[in-house]
């Protein structure tokens, strides 16, 4: 194990994401301390043992003391909370983060941070439909991806440290992505999903739909229940790849709009290969 | 019951919806006989004792002695049918099917069929991603739609007859509307949501995304494993209503892609909300 138990982890934002960290470090030994708003998290997180301390202040000693510091924070807070705590950070920390959009923040924390301390991005893709340390558990990482996004700034230590943070996690598949690959790849499979689904639920009003709903339907809308506040934060901060995304749908989308319009029967037979062919690939193995 | 069990009921196409009509009305004990292109088919059913017996030929004897005939046919071979053979059907014959559009297959039929003769037009909301007399199952039609789609030259003996149908299949709801009605119905619920899947499955062909799929795009893509033939004939022949729900798709997927160029993050999270809310409406009773 590179990342040894004598090692204290600090977890700002204590919600689903950020307690399901400490719940499966916890485990391991280390010593876990939290950082977040509510005093309830704290207390709920020390009932059930999966912390060692934490605080709603930004309690000085707790964040001198941490060698790894997990940022569990929306975006523009993780981006704030930099910018104005850093210098609060031990010498030689790590840092690193749960952040879904990568080129719009690695860049802007590297560039403002300490040179004594060194941030190492990560995504780990597990999520569930609540939210909350309540509903924090160790079972949203087994099957699911943890994707490190090292730049030009990283040492092979700090990415070896992040990967094998991955693993202790317990996730299935930990593997380096550019920040670029990386909001691509989530721009297609994840937001322009969202951004389907959303458009699909609101498109058409008429009433009593729901009394003809078939499975086809409810499992292209299942992530229409969203969480407007981070959707609509991380669909910004991805701004360029998403949009570069939504046009091939839309591109595509017309094609087939076209073909049908024309009765392009071929055409359209045509493209249902493809796409029976292609969504082999995308089975569960 | 209104069907009473001496009627002979004939199945003219037994393939997955055929075979799993007569799985479950002959079990009821009516006789059923069976009309389809493959003599395996035909073996298969009479082994398994779901008809009683069954041609691959225009069998005059069958065909004239059969007081229900139910098409289970694509709709163009189930329109070419009646045409060149409604002479050899019995004198009071009451016709239905199963096709997956109406408006454009009903009218035709009901304007060019015998007067002796009535069609009642339904649509059984049911399927398999698999296909075949040997994939039929008795137990698909539990918690599915049937859809009864009269029009005026209908009596309301044959409407009633076809929905005592739909419940003996064991349908869980039977409920009757208008061709155009269910066209716009169909479009939107099943056939916009196909033309989203294959579209999303064949916009971006960059390799390895198969790597991080999680969920959501196994969901939204499940469907686009699709019987090409079958569903490009469905879709033209629902032609104008399916474009109308492609055109409120994409009037609305763009509105979105305008306020993300904007950065409206008002505008997004008030269309994130409503998705939110509508969702609620279709999850399962």
């Amino acid at each position: 194990m590179i990342v040894d138990i004598s090692k204290k982890i600090l977890i700002v934002g204590l919600g689903l994401l950020g307690g399901s960290y400490a719940r499966v470090l916890k485990r391991f030994g280390f010593h876990i301390s939290a950082i977040t708003k509510e005093q309830s998290s704290i207390d709920y997180a020390l009932r059930e043992k999966i912390i060692d301390e934490g605080s709603i202040e930004l309690d000085e000693r707790m964040i001198g003391e941490a060698d790894i510091v997990i940022f569990a924070l929306y975006p523009h807070v993780f981006v704030e909370w930099i910018s104005e705590n850093q210098k609060l950070l031990k010498s030689g920390a790590l840092i690193t983060d749960v952040t879904g959009v990568k080129g719009s923040i690695v860049y802007r924390i590297q560039n403002m941070l300490r040179h004594d301390v060194e941030f190492i991005a990560a995504h780990p893709m597990a999520g569930r439909e609540v939210s909350g340390v309540e509903n924090s558990t160790d079972k949203i990482f087994a099957g699911a991806n943890y994707i490190v996004t090292p730049t030009s700034k990283n040492t092979p230590e700090a990415i070896q440290t992040c990967m094998e943070l991955g693993r202790l996690l317990g996730f299935s598949n930990v593997t380096t992505l550019s920040p670029e690959e990386h909001d691509e790849m989530i721009g297609f499979l994840s937001q322009l999903t969202h951004c389907i689904a959303i458009t699909l639920m609101t498109c058409n009003d008429k009433e009593d739909m729901e009394k003809f709903t078939g499975d086809s339907f409810r499992d292209l809308t299942r992530i229409a229940r969203i969480n407007d506040q981070m959707w609509s934060e991380l669909f910004v901060e991805n701004k360029t790849a998403l949009l570069e995304q939504m046009d091939l749908f839309i591109s595509k989308f017309n094609e087939l709009r076209g073909m049908l319009e024309s009765e392009d029967i071929d055409g359209m037979r045509r493209m249902m290969r493809h796409s029976t062919e292609r969504r082999a690939l995308f089975d569960k193995k």
